[in-house]
């Protein structure tokens, strides 16, 4: 009725520093910096120059960083505003449905213009590309949402992208091509013959659909053979990743004062982890110096279990094991995944951030099947109006979990999700739900431990 | 840089009250209102009675009304808040890369969780749909946009929606189907054998795709033959659907006091006439009583030039002769337009209060190429970074028209437009034409020709 809906901040009340929780680590921050990041061949941390040939400087620098607030370029924040803030929603019709006392909460970054809270990062990634001079990026991408944020964020300044999108995507997908290509970038099946790497899997198996693995490992390669001309970038994992994304987290603190609540809870889904940390870590920050005692919850799917089922160990970035060594939650990179329709979180390892936070016990995990993820999903939608992205219809489903337990119990509990990404493109997943065909899968024991046996063998001196 | 880029107002600021323009028409209202809407069987002014079989009596008494102002039911209000009040947005990166001294604004309407204007007219619909009792609504979509929005606010009401699809539509782009069926609604391909009218079409063409005059008669034909169980909705050329979207131009109003500037220009796309008449009523009735003096700009397809090339007269408001009969400029009910991308633009007919306004010189209007108007919206794309609906387009390829013409003469006029919708549902257009497989159409001046020859014979009293 008259209660307010959603809590909107004025541009001027928009952040303009970012957290960066290396200082508040409750491990040696050099675990989860540059220094426990491998060398794929030598197994040795990887040094500065290496890292330089792949990522500007300046990124490179954040990752070092132990100053907790990073101030925001003025040209990053200019282009934020084309959708920051994002609001903070009261979904009041959710808890009637729900018939639950909780108060719940969601963060809603799907109005950025491609959708998702990728963009957080990628304006960031590719001002700081500008700044050094290169030509371009080159990256990866699923599905798409990663590739169309970068697309966005090079062409606002005047960078070349060249985005290597997995093959049965490209060919399965094409409206996230459609929305890269009319931000001007190109987009490349992967495997390609473009880069040596693509070029030998082409030759064993030319009709190879590829995976987000191959098209990391040509996207690296295609940067790392270009004398310079073009970086790479890379859309989650990495700390100042995850630290551009805390706009998202830092925003909706502010909110949560024009609300006059704080939360509870704090949920988020996960794969990669950068959706999640960019939320939870200003949650997390008030948590360690301030004295709250907010849950932070991460939802991840029970196809890919890497909080709640991986091992803690040193393990390849990618599957081709091309990429760095780092310590993190890993199901084993050579493990596949199920063909789930939530792809962003199909990732065998962790952000080491989040794991080291999870590891130490300051994170909760949760593991949720994708039948009744999407259950949720549609329950939401219906009282809410937005289709979830089907990554993000696990924090949903995590926090409904939750809102109904308050119901069991009567507590009026502040429950908060990021709703990281519409689903606007991704209403085929919705028609299979609807149609019934989808399934749940149970955890793939057996896949993972076979995984298990190619971990690289790391002994740190 | 610090100068602020959209405009945003807290939900107490969303406007209480929509502005009905029927007593400031330059007209006699009784021409824009019911009783110059004639049964297609009698050719006589249609009595309250047969309208009240199809529509709720409030939303009959609306069209009706004098009443300058009609007050926003509190439930409607509520559901708004989903969305409401949209932002207003300076595009200081289009000024910029036009080098035009000219200030270009846009209204976003992709907002709503449908990502479109669409919603404003139905939530109130169903309410009033709601508050009589009726147990839901039929209705009919083309690509689906309409069907979306519909689908989304029976939802909230729990009413039932049955959709009649255009069947080519159906099969070809099912996700906004799936968004429909997400919210609940039942979705039809048309022609059906639901109906006497669709039995009768599959009878003699089984193959038959279907059109949305073939669509409008089968869910008329549904709600008239329910016994009061259905009302039939319609999402444009009505007066109170119109004035429903008047909320659009109120909170431009207060977003133009909030950036110091008031408009020169207004622009809209316009093809049955919601979004323009929406946004540009509220400043129609500056001029018409507050001595301003904005240029009203409607922008319409080339390729069914209604305002431009038709003809100021009665005609069907469908395909099928079914509809009643209204004064308004059409292009002949038999005309079929080219099948240009902007599916929303394709209507041979126009809003009776624009097309009064139009022969009044109240509003110009201009016809556009199906070519540039995609450049356009490319050009807006990279600038500002969302991609926009294709009827959406047309308003932007005028806006940057006369931009330019500003850049010519040196001009620093305020010009502002509204971004109807987005394009996430429309990238297959976009792909179309980024393959330059889109070719513009000439005005169809013998096909027209050929239609104007079935207009109904009507003589009134």
């Amino acid at each position: 009725m008259a209660e307010q809906t959603k809590f909107v901040l004025s541009e001027k009340d928009m952040p303009t520093a970012w957290y960066n929780i290396n200082p508040d680590m409750p491990v040696n921050p050099a675990e989860t910096a540059w220094n426990a990041v491998l060398h794929p061949g030598t197994k040795e941390p990887v040094t500065p120059d290496f890292l330089s040939v792949l990522f500007p400087m300046r990124f490179i620098g954040e990752a070092m960083s132990l100053d907790r607030w990073i101030e925001i370029p003025e040209e990053v924040q200019d282009v934020y505003k084309l959708w920051r803030p994002s609001p903070l929603y009261r979904a009041r019709r959710l808890e009637k449905a729900l018939d639950t006392p909780a108060h719940i909460y969601y963060k809603y970054e799907g109005v950025s213009p491609v959708g998702s809270h990728k963009p957080n990062t990628a304006v960031a990634q590719a001002f700081y590309a500008k700044e050094e001079g290169v030509t371009g990026f080159t990256t990866e991408t699923g599905a798409g949402q990663w590739g169309s944020a970068l697309s966005m964020a090079c062409n606002f300044f005047d960078l070349e992208c060249h985005v290597y999108m997995v093959k049965v995507s490209y060919q399965q997908k094409p409206y996230r091509r459609v929305l890269m290509e009319s931000f001007g970038a190109s987009v490349t099946p992967s495997p390609s013959d473009k880069t040596q790497y693509g070029q030998s899997i082409l030759a064993n198996d030319p009709d190879n659909l590829g995976s987000l693995g191959i098209a990391i490992s040509e996207a690296v390669e295609a940067a790392a053979t270009s004398n310079g001309k073009y970086k790479y970038s890379l859309g989650s994992v990495l700390g100042p990743v995850l630290m551009h994304q805390t706009i998202v987290g830092l925003e909706a603190l502010k909110q949560f004062e024009m609300a006059g609540e704080y939360p509870d809870i704090i949920v988020g889904c996960i794969g990669g982890g950068s959706n999640f940390g960019g939320f939870a870590f200003p949650f997390l920050h008030q948590n360690f110096t301030a004295g709250k005692k907010t849950r932070v919850l991460a939802a991840e799917p029970m196809a890919c279990p890497t909080l709640t089922k991986g091992l803690y160990t040193f393990d390849y970035g990618d599957t081709a094991a091309m990429a760095p060594i780092v310590k993190m939650h890993t199901l084993g990179h050579t493990f596949v995944p199920p063909g789930i329709h939530a792809g962003g979180l199909r990732y065998h390892g962790m952000a080491p951030h989040i794991c080291a936070l999870y590891d130490h016990g300051d994170i909760e995990a949760v593991a949720l099947h994708q039948v009744p993820t999407f259950e949720a999903a549609i329950q939401f939608a219906q009282a809410e109006g937005i289709i979830p992205a089907p990554e993000t219809a696990h924090a949903i489903k995590a926090t409904i979990d939750e809102a109904l337990k308050c119901k069991e119990s009567g507590e009026a509990k502040v429950i908060a999700f990021n709703l990281s990404g519409h689903g606007h493109f991704d209403l085929g997943a919705y028609d299979a739900y609807l149609k019934k065909e989808l399934e749940d899968y149970e955890y793939p024991d057996e896949a993972v431990q076979e995984a298990m046996t190619h971990l690289p063998e790391v002994t740190l001196g």
